[in-house]
């Protein structure tokens, strides 16, 4: 008989190790069965895969009556054994057990945080360091991981350059929400200045320093030096928001090209995410799959038909009329010049054009600075992207690379140019057309398992009074 | 004729557009050079690869006079032409310009502060916005991406996931340097509590917290749960250190194996070094070329050599024997119980060795909490890995999974395991055995590029007194 050493449970179940072949898995409990017949049951997970394997341990083992009848959830064991097709449903491979070593117990199965019994999501949350080896937070860690890579792959195989914007940043121009100050002062013995103020000169960086909100300034500079770049990094608020949809410290991603205009980017943003999305419906279809059982049945088939879809693409102007002549009444009243709220881009997306919607050129009022003034003088070349299930999924720009408009649009926003001088030099030589756009990588996460809060898509949330672990 | 729409001059010098093609390519002018002939020749410079692309502009133009002649350095273009072999050394390809199309001038080419002359590194930092357009940057930024999608390469092909660790955290307790603190206290009126104390409970997360020193105590929670996983994302270290090895904010892969040894990590820290040197002689030649020609003449054949050797390992106890042994004056002398100097390990991997090494089995007293006590009772499985050139590039442990072992460690080193109670679950509940290490990124990078200052190779780096831009 061939014998295979450590493997994954995933390679066994997905017929890569032969059968007949002995190998050893290791991993943990998740649960334990006996038979009258003397036969105990146990299904072994290690993560490599949504499903646990069954092993099929005989009481002729040294250790059955000792340990094997024992073992709890959340045990974790190593169990050595020969690789059959599996009689029951649900598998088409098994293990009958030759050896169960047991590696580590459960210190008491009935307080064991994890112990077999559903928990509710609230509850996981608590126990944050223990919910990954639940089968949703599991499944969560692995649609993570997979659109992480393809998001990477797709823009390492399109010649896109990723940078590390800062984390730490002196600079709060772009007022997109309230940031974390850094710092290294004895809070107990604040130095102050001869005015009598806290002396940042004092501190670590010389001068008042925070936790970056956006990392695009920074990829602009890369841009206009390497063509094509993003971002995969955290970015952070401190915004007192508990809603489902708000963490204080969160992932984006932010690709940044020049030569590049509104349209560019708004294919850029729809390529982007019907290649991730094709990379998890085909690499992570069990975790889908429980996914579209257990939290949300649309799961698998948004995905499916998002990848299918056209793009529609408006106006906000005309979006606006639509939205008036819908004749429905919404919460919040619609009038050329308004933000949309969440119930209006859903409308769009899941009833007026049942599709993913790109809606461009907003007012220049309720956009920031650096998007660059449509020729019109009221709009400016924003977008954002609407997802039927989720409203805004995607918000990018093309940027102003005109020096004067740009100086304008600073001091009629109350930024003073001199604070940007830096990122005005990027238009006093060689400018060029760019635009880019962020995404959410939590808020993507969310949308593709369907769970309602991002907090359950991050390992370790952070959010207000909230940072444990 | 053919018509190619805009393409990267990574293309055209590559031979993806065909001879005789007509293609757009748009950067940045590097050098304008005129004959007497006539005709100008421009090197235009995308980022897309090393080299610029030569276009070679007839007078005939109807901006020759206006506009090519007037081209300067940082100039953005648009210049369209007809794929040629280039009778000229050092580029197989060249365009036989049709058009030009100015797309942004240089506001004045004599204070343009990358003009084409050579600038100190020192000064290229203070224009850290600008410093990608010039060769040496632009290199250090594709080979660094290079590194990045081979390191995510490498962990998605061998069955790892990617898990966020958090940047915001309440924990200091691995004491691994100082930390920045995170608040959102109005500084100049900061709570008081009523024994006078700061009052962190009116903080944003209701306790005082810090930006993270590391990942690995977040890592082992999933490794606990999924067995196989890494983090690569930043980290933090308020130490006031102005050498050229030291970050504030720096990037850090960290992966976690359970039911993994010492030797199961070292033996991945050799296959991922391997893989990600592999990946950058393969896919950034151009860049390396530059590096070993100006900056560091061995850049490509240390890492040919790297991917080529077997790892040494020895212990430390041998190691500290073989310093003794080697006569050799050191600047910090050798005896059992000291932590490794810089000059102790470039001896051990340069003269002794003369390949890579890793360390193992340091004193438990230098080495950290979380370390697994050996059977001696006076070391722990640490390793180090000392590369050739740059000395310790990668530190990592096998964990203590034992909880007793652990809570005694903690204690003897002043650490109270209430504080830490959520990481002795991980213990508690089916412990394993566990190992992982850390790789600092911009040392990687530095390694790779034989750039000899890590502020060189991030792109905005955080440093004592420095955080611009």
């Amino acid at each position: 008989m061939q014998i295979m050493n450590y493997v994954p449970v995933a390679d066994v179940l997905h017929g890569k190790a032969a059968v007949d072949t002995e190998v050893t898995v290791r991993g943990w409990i998740r649960t334990r069965r006996d038979s009258k017949a003397g036969i105990s049951f146990l299904a072994i997970y290690d993560g490599s895969c949504f499903d646990p394997i069954q092993a099929v341990v005989p009481n002729e083992l040294n250790n059955y009556q000792e340990e094997v009848l024992r073992l709890t959830t959340g045990c974790s064991v190593e169990v050595t054994g020969t690789v059959v097709e599996s009689p029951g449903q649900g598998q088409a491979y098994e293990l009958q057990a030759t050896n169960v070593k047991v590696v580590g117990w459960v210190e008491d199965a009935d307080t064991y945080p994890m112990a077999k019994t559903r928990h509710s999501i609230e509850y996981l949350r608590e126990v944050a360091h223990l919910r990954p080896r639940t089968n949703v937070i599991g499944a969560v860690a692995r649609v993570r991981n997979c659109l992480a890579q393809a998001i990477h792959r797709f823009y390492h195989e399109q010649g896109y350059f990723w940078v590390s914007a800062p984390l730490i940043t002196a600079s709060d121009a772009e007022g997109a929400g309230e940031m974390f100050r850094v710092s290294t002062l004895d809070m107990e013995n604040l130095p102050r200045n001869d005015k009598g103020a806290v002396d940042y000169n004092e501190d670590f960086f010389g001068k008042e320093t925070f936790l970056t909100v956006s990392g695009q300034l920074n990829a602009e500079a890369y841009a206009c030096a390497i063509s094509k770049v993003y971002t995969f990094g955290p970015t952070f608020r401190a915004e007192n928001s508990n809603t489902s949809r708000h963490l204080a410290e969160f992932w984006m991603v932010e690709p940044e090209v020049a030569f590049a205009e509104l349209d560019d980017v708004a294919k850029l943003a729809e390529d982007m995410l019907k290649f991730v999305f094709k990379a998890v419906l085909e690499e992570r279809r069990d975790d889908l799959e429980f996914f579209a059982q257990r939290i949300d049945k649309e799961a698998i088939s948004r995905l499916e038909k998002f990848v299918e879809s056209d793009f529609a693409q408006v106006d906000y102007t005309d979006a606006i009329d639509i939205l008036i002549k819908s004749g429905k009444k919404f919460e919040f009243p619609v009038e050329w010049g308004i933000d949309l709220a969440s119930e209006h881009e859903r409308f769009l997306a899941e009833e007026h054009f049942n599709a993913p919607v790109i809606v461009k050129n907003y007012p220049k009022d309720i956009k920031a600075f650096y998007m660059r003034l449509n020729d019109d003088g009221k709009t400016v070349a924003a977008m954002d992207v609407l997802a039927p299930g989720i409203g805004e999924i995607i918000g990018g720009a093309q940027r102003e690379e005109r020096l004067d408009v740009l100086d304008e649009r600073m001091r009629a926003m109350n930024i003073d140019p001199e604070h940007m001088n830096w990122y005005r030099d990027l238009r006093r030589y060689g400018t060029v057309p760019h635009a880019g756009f962020g995404l959410g990588f939590e808020r993507l996460v969310s949308y593709v398992t369907g769970m309602g809060n991002v907090r359950d898509v991050i390992p370790f949330p952070r959010t207000p009074r909230s940072a444990n672990f």
